[in-house]
């Protein structure tokens, strides 16, 4: 059978259900149950029931018709997977093209009914969309899983085994992050606490998994309440080290399937706090039954959690400058090999991000990559989430540049690290553009603030050499990193533009942030230089107390894309002083003598 | 009688008022019925009844007790203006001083009443008092002005002619601008406008008066329909030539003692648009009773006229570069006098200041200061707002620092200028200081950013050079200037922490801001250099269009005070830029030889 026929067969069976019931139009969004970044294949349902494999997008299906909304990055290749399905492809934020909520409103007629599985919904979400549709009076099923119901061969939940990160690496016990949750809960107002957000759970038990892509988190659920932890994973992925750590720092294990029906019987007294952005619609609509019935309220806030888990403690702090030094060597040797030992005419992007992979697999305490490997050559590099594994991988030569996006998630931390490299010639326009992301680059790092100053402050002081030749990225400048966790998390961001559900906290020491700007030509190249940054005191006055930023990312900058011609004095020495750091902290780690002299090179005084 | 007995008396008078209406607590704000930043003689309530002058504060009066409210900066001043007279002084936002509200809260008991005239107080604040206080069952009074019936010799109402202001100067017709408004008042759902901001009613109807302090408004109020526009204004102020133009371009005249009258007989079919941190309690209340009863929306929202009234038209701007020339020429003068021609020795700051003020009315078309000027001298002058005609002026002296803010309302613009000069020897820390101040005033002037930025993307820039030396002034950057009109208008401003009721827009090309950095030494000096920018188009790329800043101030920095021992190159630059630009625009104007070589000392390169 041809694909588009398969597809059309599975949106066959998808609509049988929903005639069986009385479901007019069903959405299928990309999302698990906990709103991670990666959806695990179990979830792939839009991908089962439309062909198109992008990380992101949203199947609508109706008795006659079908849409899939995606943004701009996945049109082509939604075009491409979809061909001959009868799907139609909603170009997202395109002139003219209403999104999910508006296409739902305008199109769902008095009395009908929309079915969505309100586990893969945010409760922000599902609200939202009730709110619009009531006026149409259309009713809406969140608790059935029709999709996965008229899916033949549905993959197996993931479930593999969990395993405690020992308080060498965490620095902190579950039972004192408990505590500190306690007093921080109390302080808002509420006495327990649903948290289904993968990692927040493990930062509270100091457990980790593996069932997310790149994240190394288990499926699970909690709830905290005064007197106990309560935790839902697949008793499968418990081994006995694990539950024997539970029991004695006071976790109660649960089945994961077990987690509805223990809310149905829970009384929260004293009110509950739950993230609306974050629980799903069906998880925060059944607690907030609950806390009506018992009359305790529902505290509407960001997990506490969030806060506390990117402020990084002493052993973490510690674990991970080294952890970012190991890295670093690794990817300083990878760009060696690259520009030195590789026969070019041999390698692809593919091959080259396996090269730099295997190399992070020597790295003690290594779990996984941090997210794939994004290797773009040449005008590839332009498209910001080029993903070289998911088409024909282009062929390197000696010529132009290599961006290179990587990162390692390992006991000691989680690293991310960008690098653009010249692979040969490259033109001055190449080389001006990457001057001036490095000017960026290096400002932010050198910022110096006063306590209170959120990312929007800062932004700026990383685009204003672009911007001063009306050149600007479209994307944040920086996000936060966990701890052996996810490579993106919050609070913390930076970004001159406050978007709507993008958290934006005050800076505090101990904090981890990405400062990642670049230029992004079409058709051309693209250039990415990403360093990652840690939060520290500056000097305190009687103005007020004052942060700054130190490097946890020592890879050298391309001596041979810097032209200081572009570049102010101070950034000059800005450069030279971030190139000497590099020298100093990478050399004790480097024998080879071929490669030793080239960094003695690279790093050289502009 | 001493002063601190006439006080008594007054407050005896006062409480004889409140338990005749049955008022537990009064409560006297500094305000006019307009928000007006400056409250006239006959709004003076709170001095009557409490002896302090500052320009600041909150009274309350209870049966047995009474308290003052102000800030810093007036708590040694209101101490010597309110001894013996019983009044206690509540400094604001010292810990563990409740503010007005908190203390209403914790003092007044079930069933009793407060009382304030609901036309001295914004809509947002009267109703949270309101929602505040229900908890206590306490209930408001702010139907009657009890300090005002038991006042004696309460000064006359301000009654000053209106005129009209031509369209040479500010370049669109009244009918147009109502036009515009009604275009936007559409947009966001309402067709009624209640307007009761002095200057949003003097730029719709090109009117203006002089009945606020420094500020060219005459006392209104304003109601836009769909059909026309009402005007109240006091009869005596309205010369034929006024009322005939009104009557040309369609405005309504009212007697400003009718407005809620007329608002009662009002249906507001369509819907009214109020800004509820602007329009009175009072007035507010009123309208929204009006609305309910008609069922149609009350929109709450900014009134549009703040942004329209803030992109300045290539009429305004050309009237305003001109005015900004001749401003700034009559500064460098001063700045000359001062430091070449005065005898310091017999010059006080006061008399500095009347020196800059009487140049000023020199200028075609002045009409008055657009507000006091600020002449302080050594350690006066780390007050931010100073006021040397309150005290005793410090005597000058060859040595030291004098800055001096002012600025003055002419029909072709309103302008505001900081500089400070060397008087003899200053010493290197004040250099130091001078240099980081110039260096950030430079960096916002010389900003390039993407439209969609806001002020508080920006106010880093002007902040970085003296944060990285773990200094920061207490105020905000910038703020927005009026069209012969307020000085500070918004909604535009430039701070990194976005205030409770601070609006902070987009910029868009024709607003012009302040750009007004500074040092603050208490005890020793004190430092700010205020440049006025207009913002206009940069490049327009493919990555967007950007926008820039050009300068309208041309007065030079001091060379004595700068060192480029603490300028980056590129500042340095921007140093001689700005200087030559002075030195240009400024010597056509000047004749006297010994100011002309003066100048062109002072604006020798770096």
């Amino acid at each position: 059978m041809k694909k588009s026929e398969e597809i059309r067969e599975h949106l066959n069976q998808l609509r049988k259900e929903m005639e069986r019931e009385g479901v007019d139009t069903l959405m299928i969004p990309t999302a698990d149950y906990h709103n991670s970044e990666y959806a695990a294949e179990y979830f792939a349902a839009r991908k089962y029931y439309s062909g198109f494999t992008g990380s992101a997008g949203t199947l609508i299906v109706s008795k006659d018709w079908a849409g899939l909304w995606t943004d701009g990055r996945y049109w082509i290749q939604a075009e491409r997977e979809m061909k001959d399905t009868g799907i139609a492809l909603m170009k997202m934020a395109e002139p003219g093209v209403p999104d999910t909520g508006e296409y739902l409103e305008q199109t769902m007629k008095d009395g009908e009914v929309l079915g969505f599985d309100g586990r893969c919904v945010s409760y922000e979400e599902g609200h939202r969309l009730k709110k619009a549709l009531k006026a149409h009076d259309v009713q809406i099923i969140a608790k059935k899983d029709l999709a996965g119901r008229a899916w033949k061969h549905r993959p197996e939940l993931p479930c593999h085994p969990m395993f405690v990160l020992e308080e060498k690496y965490v620095g902190e016990s579950s039972v004192s992050k408990v505590r500190r949750l306690r007093e921080a809960l109390g302080r808002n107002g509420a006495r327990n606490l649903v948290i289904t957000k993968l990692d927040d759970i493990m930062w509270l038990t100091n457990l980790r998994g593996a069932d997310v892509d790149y994240n190394p988190v288990a499926l699970s659920y909690a709830v905290v309440t005064p007197a106990d932890v309560h935790l839902f994973v697949q008793p499968e992925e418990v081994s006995d080290q694990v539950r024997s750590y539970c029991g004695k720092v006071g976790i109660t294990l649960h089945d994961y399937a077990d987690f509805e029906a223990f809310l149905q019987e829970m009384t929260f007294d004293g009110g509950v706090s739950m993230d609306p952005g974050q629980v799903s619609y069906r998880i925060f609509s059944l607690v907030k039954k609950r806390c009506e019935l018992a009359d305790v309220p529902v505290i509407r806030e960001a997990c506490p959690i969030e806060l506390m888990k990117a402020v990084k403690n002493a052993t973490e702090i510690r674990n991970t400058k080294e952890i970012y030094l190991e890295d670093s060597v690794k990817v300083t040797d990878f760009i060696f090999w690259l520009t030195h030992k590789a026969d070019l005419t041999k390698e692809t992007e593919l091959s080259a991000a396996q090269h730099l992979d295997h190399l992070r697999t020597e790295i003690p305490g290594f779990l996984e990559l941090s997210f794939g490997t994004i290797a773009a050559y040449g005008a590839n590099a332009a498209q910001m989430h080029y993903d070289p594994s998911r088409q024909t991988p282009a062929q390197l030569a000696p010529e132009g540049m290599l961006l290179v996006d990587s990162g390692g998630t390992y006991t000691r931390g989680t690293t991310d690290v960008t690098r653009t490299t010249a692979l040969g010639p490259v033109t001055e326009e190449m080389r001006k553009s990457y001057t001036l992301t490095a000017a960026g680059n290096l400002n932010l790092l050198h910022a110096v603030f006063l306590s209170g100053c959120k990312g929007i402050n800062l932004d700026i002081l990383c685009r204003e050499p672009l911007w001063e030749t009306g050149t600007d990225y479209k994307c944040g400048t920086g996000h936060g990193i966990g701890y052996c966790l996810n490579v993106h998390e919050g609070p913390q961001s930076i970004r001159w533009r406050q978007g709507k559900n993008l958290s934006d906290a005050v800076f505090e020491p101990g904090m981890i942030i990405s400062d990642e700007p670049g230029v992004y030509k079409a058709g051309k190249y693209g250039i990415r230089i990403e360093t990652i940054l840690l939060c520290t005191e500056a000097m305190k006055t009687e103005d007020g107390q004052f942060l700054q930023f130190e490097p946890l990312t020592f890879v050298p900058l391309d001596r041979n894309l810097l032209n200081p011609a572009y570049l102010t004095d101070k950034e000059r020495k800005r450069v030279n002083d971030y190139q000497r750091q590099c020298r100093e902290k990478l050399l004790p780690f480097i024998q080879d003598e071929e490669e030793r002299a080239w960094l003695l090179e690279m790093t050289e005084e502009l």
